[in-house]
């Protein structure tokens, strides 16, 4: 399975940013499978820009990327962007669009950004966002997806139900600051691709020191047994790797640690609330 | 507070690996809180000796342990033991003793190691070893503290169970190897920190390349903040650090992650089973 990671610059125009990513997959190869961008790639990451570049299911955006999946054939997981409801609720939700154009998920980032770090980043997503209720994974040719966005990888909670639910790569769009970035970044998701025995493709935008938030770029891909696959720098690019996904079967029978968990002395359940605010 | 780990060499005689114990505990300083040793101090880690070396909680390890954190009024986490139970089941046991000598905690391994790893180390626990079946944590003079031993610091579930029944420090007796100690050791304390936002303890035995199971070594001390405060080579020798639990409030006010777990759509929950094989 090849991978693109389009790790790109991100401007404050919406159709830029996505002409921009439509111009990098026009430059790929044909035998790429997956195509991650970053989290909000189509506005800068700032509460105040959601509402303004927010919209519903099926718009302008959401049409130009199932486009962009059907004319190269590949599963996009096209980053996130701001999504609205009916009611006018804003989401930070991330797309998964199949080679034949399809939808094949949606997920709105569970978990939201708020923190206050000492000298360091200050941030409150719920200003302006509100949170999904659904733990999603979703079907490709290549086996059993999971998805979640950003902060949601601090959750290990989250990760156990996705590969329990048959994930072997789990995609997270996100956008790590210069505080959380060097502290944090590699380590949650070698972590989590341990703990979960999964690939996870994490896929921020570049680095860019004018915007208020500073994101820390270095894409990279983190193998079952918690091994750093591929890692990039800050800059804007594209980063290929192929995965062998046979690697998920192979670290789960050397080291059994899901069906080891001892779900006679705990339990971790999905509520299966249904998104009520859908 | 104040800790001391002590990285021993292992030997066949159970005695003198008490009594080694002791001499280094004797060499410490007076302004010492918290002692802490290795997974399977006592014996050779090795499936054919815990049976041989196994002792009733209240036998004579247990007695001259105890004695010990009496002796030097330190908190005392004696590491792991084998322990007979009435029935004749063998446990992997972590000992706690307060400064008068009490039992401040028992804390049988709840995931056995049991592990085929290719090319690399092959050991099943349970060929001789039984499960314990409780999630522990306890109360000293430095607030609450949880405990559990190696193979079990792959489940961040009991983690975060911990953390939310108080854990501010969490104790890991363990005994890494030449396989999974390269790949794992540092990471997995390290995230399993700053998951459950808390100080962990690592503490192992010295290598000795001439045993079956040749241990990593390489005891440390992770931050809630996942870095790494201190950290031992392979060698035997004894790592005193310092660490201040108000970081604790701090990294969980700065990363609010124990307070944003979305339980209106997962849960985690303690079957509270009795242990039936007490």
């Amino acid at each position: 399975m090849r991978i693109a990671q389009l790790q790109t610059s991100v401007t404050t125009d919406k159709k830029e940013n996505i002409r921009n990513l439509s111009e990098l997959m026009d430059g790929l190869g044909d035998d790429i499978d997956l195509v991650t961008a970053g989290e909000m790639f189509t506005c800068p990451y700032n509460t105040v820009n959601f509402p303004v570049h927010a919209e519903p299911e099926g718009g302008e955006s959401w049409k130009a990327l199932q486009a962009l999946a059907a004319k190269h054939h590949v599963i996009l997981s096209a980053g996130t962007i701001p999504e609205v409801d009916e009611a006018g609720r804003v989401y930070n939700t991330a797309y998964v669009f199949g080679p034949d154009g399809s939808q094949l998920a949606k997920f709105r980032k569970m978990h939201l950004f708020d923190v206050d770090i000492e000298d360091g980043q200050v941030f409150h997503e719920s200003e302006t966002l509100t949170a999904g209720n659904e733990v999603v994974t979703f079907d490709t040719e290549f086996g059993t997806m999971g998805i979640c966005i950003c902060f949601d990888s601090r959750f290990p909670e989250l990760f156990r139900l996705m590969a329990l639910k048959g994930a072997k790569v789990i995609l997270v769009p996100a956008a790590f600051n210069m505080s959380t970035g060097p502290a944090h970044w590699a380590i949650l998701h070698r972590s989590n691709a341990l703990s979960a025995q999964c690939f996870v493709v994490a896929t921020s935008g570049a680095r860019d020191p004018d915007y208020s938030y500073v994101a820390w770029g270095h894409s990279l891909i983190a193998s079952p047994w918690g091994d750093l696959v591929a890692e990039m720098d800050e800059k804007p690019g594209i980063q290929i790797t192929d995965i062998n996904l046979s690697e998920v079967e192979s670290v789960r029978k050397q080291l059994p640690v899901l069906s080891a968990r001892r779900t006679d002395v705990y339990q971790l359940t999905e509520c299966n609330q249904m998104d009520t605010t859908a």
